[in-house]
């Protein structure tokens, strides 16, 4: 069964809001066994929701649509459906005592605009959105499927979970899509890719290789269409097996698994604890740990020592060794991962200090410069490494190098 | 002059990576004057490549393209492209050398796959990419333009900036494209939409407004497609202006300036500083203010304070305190604010205990309640606010709203 994902909104075209509708429905349909196609973003524009319809239709058997729905002029689709699938709005009453109960109980009143969310094509199924004011909808032509939901990516979410993956799954008879990653480290891609071809070459015809390159890391995925999931699965177990004959020591997980769950399990498996200090990393490591549930069982604290005053003052950071060897320095960083470590009363720390740019670099500490410290219950040291040149950039890699770093050293 | 972006990748289909590239790529032709018209994600398919590039150019003059340029079997853009453009692939001997003096940095051997990479179109102009072994490429047909290029975030980026982005501009004669954005807070959308009716309906017919709701927040975005810049722009003054008259309580900021970058600014402008003190948020909101060049001028630190053990130590939160009122409290939102201004010698703080889920809820405290302290120069205080039923909603929910609570509270 195919699949079209259609995401409407100028704001997505002009690059105003990133499209993360796609990517959650893409996986969505993935897991109950639609292929995905083809994602395709569309202007608020009558005429390409109509042509886009077209096309996506010609080739696919259901087509999920998100935006457009709000109560305001520029957002059209809901009309442009009705119109596509020549259907008159009629009002619900059942979406509009609803819609003026939820905003009574946000304490906002219900406009003409409000009781316009109300209407819908009189030939399509409603799916009620019990998170917001504008219904999603379910349109049926020729044995194939049309979906429009909202595009506030919360509201969207419950109606495809809660709504309209059971209904697909109850509508069409889905075969599985399998996909499964192998993450391999330590061997950049094209040696890997030599090191594998003979495997590579002898794979099942149904299993299809994709090679995802990441910083330090190369993701090995095996995918399969439309088939049966467990034996599909059994076959994959197989190669993956011989694959840890000819790259053992380059494994080090499997699916998305990232380092931080890694090192999540490995903290909760042990029943050990960390803290986190960071400087130019600013918080964003500590939130990797923190963002997945269940790290209150292992992470004790984390410091963002951003002044020279609250390494010393939170950390104990000697000002000396600040003014001697500079903020991002070996000593510097040894001593906020063991003052993480003493701060937040845990068995392992680790820190980074380092420039995070635009302006701060030097000849000898260019931007990018991050020295990392680790504290473990076999001792302290701290290593360099250069992030790269661009700020978001260089906080991305020093947190996946910490984190990496703390990996190797757990 | 209209464009397409075309990024390519079966990773992106099955949503195991989130496509920034278009967000990006958008953007930048935007700036210098190019329309998206469309955007397209298809796979790693010969067949799919051809017929999207056939449509694209049917209604775009430029079509960019992302992704499938790696030296593995998966990647086929390039060999597609050749077929496309019905041009053979040659070795670019400068291509080749710097591959291999890229990969001899990095201690890597020149493999006969990365040698692969040197190969391009004939007919093609090479974009050289200097930060990876991947060369973008420049075709034209017909007068119109399409180009190619590597799927990696960073290198994409660069080439598009150094390179794509000049080679745009003088290769055609663009007219500009002005998007601006008035920042509303406080009135619901449909009641906005109202009380702004005549205004919006007397709008000059070249610009386009759209509405962009957000959590507290609305966007009111003018836009004119391929115009005089200048004079659209005092236009746009003109209507803002306007709207100043109108809504003068509700406006809050202008461009796509978050709450973060306002009370970056108010911090900067004022020489004030900030310290947070996090809990269920994780390093999440600290986060938010360190990502912004430039926060070291007034953010001293943050303090994730996971453990009760870790509140008492750093924050010297009473312990007492936690045992009567639990750590979600309003008497712990305000300890964490002020121990943070204390730990950080700052200004003003701002903290966020709460309970992120999946488990921790009570019937008195569900998933999802977070108080909120705020320390200022004029005394502190707590408010409460349920943040949702999700993890990763509850963490951005509330670190939307701690920055909202501290910025009106400056």
């Amino acid at each position: 069964m195919k699949s079209t994902i259609v995401t409407i909104g100028d704001e997505i075209l002009i690059g105003q809001i990133l499209d993360t509708n796609s990517q959650y429905i893409s996986q969505a349909l993935n897991r109950i066994g639609v292929v995905v196609a083809e994602r395709t973003s569309i202007g608020d524009s009558a005429e390409q929701i109509l042509a886009t319809l077209d096309r996506a239709l010609d080739r696919s058997d259901i087509v999920v649509i998100t935006g457009g729905l709000g109560p305001t002029k520029d957002d059209i689709t809901k009309h442009t459906l009705a119109r596509y699938f020549n259907s008159e709005l009629i009002y619900n009453s059942n979406e509009g005592e609803f819609i003026e109960t939820l905003l009574a109980r946000r304490g906002i009143p219900f406009t003409e605009l409000n009781r316009g969310q109300a209407f819908v094509p009189e030939c399509c199924t409603v799916l009620h959105n019990a998170h917001g004011t504008a219904p999603g909808m379910w349109f049926e032509k020729g044995g194939k499927v049309v979906i429009s939901l909202p595009g506030v990516p919360f509201e969207m979410k419950h109606l495809n979970d809660d709504t309209v993956v059971p209904m697909l799954s109850s509508r069409f008879a889905l075969k599985s899509i399998v996909h499964r990653t192998m993450i391999t480290s330590g061997i950049p891609e094209s040696l890997l890719a030599e090191q594998i071809a003979s495997w590579e070459d002898n794979l099942p015809a149904e299993l299809h290789l994709a090679y995802l390159p990441a910083p330090n890391v190369v993701r090995l995925r095996l995918s399969a269409y439309e088939v049966d999931g467990q034996s599909v699965s059994r076959t994959i177990d197989k190669e993956f097996d011989k694959l840890k004959q000819i790259i053992p020591q380059a494994i080090v997980g499997f699916e998305n698994a990232t380092v931080e769950q890694l090192v999540h399990s490995w903290m909760v498996e042990n029943g050990k604890t960390l803290s986190v200090a960071e400087s130019c990393t600013g918080g964003a490591l500590a939130a990797k740990f923190t963002a997945m549930a269940g790290a209150s069982a292992y992470f004790n604290a984390g410091v963002v020592s951003y002044s020279n005053e609250a390494k010393r003052d939170i950390l104990g950071v000697n000002m000396e060794d600040i003014a001697r060897y500079g903020a991002v320095s070996e000593a510097v960083a040894i001593q906020m991962a063991e003052g993480a470590l003493r701060a937040g009363g845990s068995d392992y720390a680790v820190s980074t200090t380092g420039i995070a740019g635009p302006t701060g670099g030097s000849a000898e500490k260019p931007v990018g410069t991050v020295w990392f410290g680790v504290a473990t219950p076999k001792g302290s040291f701290a290593v360099m490494k250069n992030c790269g040149t661009d700020r978001s950039q260089i906080i991305d890699r020093a947190v996946a190098h910490a984190i990496k770093l703390l990996y190797e050293n757990l």
